[in-house]
């Protein structure tokens, strides 16, 4: 278990670590190639010189990715500040895999296009992405394979990779490297040979990219401004309307449709994410719970958002909100999301001018995915009048069990109600996406406003599902 | 959807979670009982009535628990602080399911000891532990049973209980209740009839217990002295041991054989958790190097125990290194453990008395519990004398490179050399048990603690997987 590369590298390894950590550099290390012993080999071989304590490697198993968490899963297990994260195998693998025989140009185009959009993300949220092919073929393999591992190992967990190489040749790998070989995450070839040079070689590769980053911060990108290309809701909006018929019986007979289209979704390979944002005291946890009763509780999850932990303060924007993402056949209701950062983050100056206006980039990227993984996407703005908000506050205020509801930041927050109005349309207009339009619930009335989120939630099913 | 309970028990559940969470008491309500469909729908009925922002719902399917992880794994789903935890289906039904033949009552009883463990763990960490059988027979069912959902439900993991009804009548139900109706967390009886009765009834008992408790904190139990039964292998260990034989070679052959042993347990259904403890600088992270070193890093993780976070404090004390625990087939190595709250967390202040006095009683427990799912445990001490701490901490900070690795709180610990040298002694001579024994390492030589860890490692899979 000699270490193949020379003292000197080891060096120039551990002080990299080093400095990674000292500068809360996360990098992201994606080795795709065809052949899985090489891959697999050169990975234990990279770890054997590095401080543990820094690393996180993960070997993915492409065929395994079969719940709509898919790419998303990915993101999940990049590496926090500081880390150095080695992925054995990719969102590319997964690519190749599926449409490696050549008869879905257009999926595999959608599918690099997803994955250029993450790598973008992951960059923009200050990940180093280096990305490694291990190049090999049949007379290379038949002079060095032997060295990288026996041909035909044990049948364990250890030694599988479920690739088929012949996929990861030809014109669908030239297309693959020309669509992802972007300025901010470009490919490097390694061609293999005898393991202690091409072990060497990747590791000379690592500490290069990443002196060269720890030794100039690249400028931060310049964002434009957020476009406000999409349609606002809002705009014709009665905040005030009712309706008609008999609240209970509405109610009741939706709850039911949706008790059974929740068999549906727990029977196909679909899931349901339900996002509730609006106005302090807008019903936001009425509604919730409204919709909860009418689910069977195996099924479904509550997503609290909260003030990130520490933790989640180390990974990217998204990181912590992928926690949430349901399995197939399951439910996740997020009481508060991703839209913070359009809102409340950006008025109190919690992110910066450049995170706030990239913001609806990244987040139409990541419900794109989301969608494309057979996620059934609802999203709710729950609006009301400010005359309304300010009866609605004095009312709890009043209530001696209702008192703990409404707090000192709800006065806030309500001082700034035009700023958060200004946001609001920006947020809409720029993320009223096609993929994941917004439902605007005029709720003064909160009677319609739960009838029509209950109706929404059943009308969307229904439709995803037939 | 109408909720089955009259809204005075509605007002009084929603009083109760107001008061647990501002008082931050965890509860847990445990379902048992022979009728899936009737537990499932109570669980539905009462989440309707309650606030969903502080409910945490599980339900386990007895014949998938098959990791090792088995009974650790409910620990891991237990509320924090202020939440409501329901499970439907529990440590008992996984029980009845695996011995409900009544053909090895040894078996039961050592999981029903391993149940009261647990049970006495939850309680002493401050957790309400509600455990309720549901308690039904063929003519009740026959009278009520449609009321609770259809007797064949569509084959989804909604309604799927995989209960065998047969297994929870008789002797054995009878005598898991006798051994586990303990003071700390007594059974309460439902006898099931009509919807609304029982939904009531059980709403109440839940309301009854959750005040009595919020009413009055129960004294904490007195705890006994620490007892320092087992033998201590520090009294005759020589700390400057060498080994005779060439290091290198050593080392190569020993990762040999860890690689193929790691083969042979990827292919087990055991896993293996090795444990890393000892004085400052005496050489933790290089012995967890080489051990890496010698493994495939698709079948490790290593555990850095840090600082609890906020979620982590939340939660009882052995909770978040549950998270840890290695899926079968799989090995976890722990940079320090559970074993801070026997040393540093004493000496620092940072837990209460009863908190320490008790952790021998929990480790022992959990460490038993890890033992009987099938994992190999090993407990490393690495023991040096305080001058080659000193020699070594002087060296450090001499050297640019490594200077970062030694700090104040290095110093400040050594200077209480006498108290931590007193609390190893405890430590081990209350937790050095058989199913658990401690390997003390002599490591002022750092080339023979390397082998030592490596040999034992080797020698304990060895052993244990032939």
């Amino acid at each position: 278990m000699q270490a193949l590369i020379p003292d000197s590298l080891l060096n120039d390894l551990n002080q990299m670590q080093q400095r990674m950590l000292e500068k809360g550099l996360p990098v992201l290390v994606v080795f795709e190639g065809s052949s899985g012993r090489v891959n697999g080999r050169v990975n234990s071989e990279l770890i054997r010189c590095l401080e543990p304590r820094g690393v996180l490697y993960r070997h993915f198993d492409p065929t395994t990715i079969g719940s709509p968490a898919e790419i998303l899963d990915f993101v999940q297990h990049t590496p926090a500040k500081g880390q150095l994260g080695l992925f054995d195998r990719s969102w590319y693998s997964a690519a190749i895999e599926r449409y490696g025989d050549g008869d879905d140009w257009k999926g595999l185009d959608n599918m690099l296009k997803v994955s250029n959009d993450l790598e973008r993300y992951l960059t923009l949220n200050g990940i180093l992405l280096i990305k490694i092919i291990l190049k090999s073929n049949v007379s290379i393999l038949k002079e060095y394979g032997s060295q990288y591992g026996p041909k035909m190992p044990r049948r364990s967990f250890l030694s599988l990779d479920n690739i088929d190489p012949q996929k990861f040749k030809g014109s669908v790998l030239d297309h693959v490297y020309e669509r992802t070989d972007t300025e901010y995450a470009p490919w490097n070839l390694i061609k293999i040979g005898d393991i202690g040079k091409t072990v060497i070689e990747t590791a000379e590769v690592i500490i290069k990219t990443v002196n060269k980053r720890l030794d100039s911060e690249p400028p931060p990108l310049a964002m434009p401004e957020i476009e406000r290309t999409f349609e606002n809701p809002r705009n014709c909006l009665d905040l005030n309307k009712r309706y008609n018929m008999p609240y209970d019986e509405m109610i009741n007979d939706l709850s039911d449709e949706i008790g059974e289209l929740q068999m549906e979704l727990s029977l196909s390979d679909r899931s349901l994410v339900v996002c509730f944002e609006g106005w302090d005291a807008a019903g936001k946890g009425s509604c919730i719970k409204h919709l909860c009763h009418a689910l069977n509780p195996r099924g479904y999850d509550v997503y609290q958002t909260k003030a990130p932990t520490e933790e989640e303060l180390k990974h990217t924007y998204l990181w912590r909100f992928l926690k949430g993402i349901p399995e197939k056949g399951h439910i996740t209701v997020y009481d508060r999301t991703w839209y913070g950062r359009m809102m409340v983050e950006h008025i109190e100056g919690l992110c910066t001018e450049e995170e706030y206006r990239r913001s609806p980039f990244e987040i139409n990227a990541f419900e794109k995915m989301m969608k494309d993984s057979g996620i059934i996407l609802l999203k709710f703005w729950l609006d009301i009048t400010p005359e309304e908000q300010l009866s609605r506050f004095e009312k709890r205020a009043d209530d001696p069990l209702k008192a703990w509801k409404i707090t000192d930041e709800d006065w806030r927050n309500r001082s700034k109600w035009d700023a958060y109005n200004e946001h609001v349309n920006i947020m809409i207009e720029s993320t009223n996406t096609k993929h994941a339009p917004w439902t605007v619930v005029g709720s003064n009335d909160k009677k319609y406003a739960r009838v029509m989120v209950l109706k929404s939630v059943a009308d969307a099913m229904k439709k995803e599902l037939s």
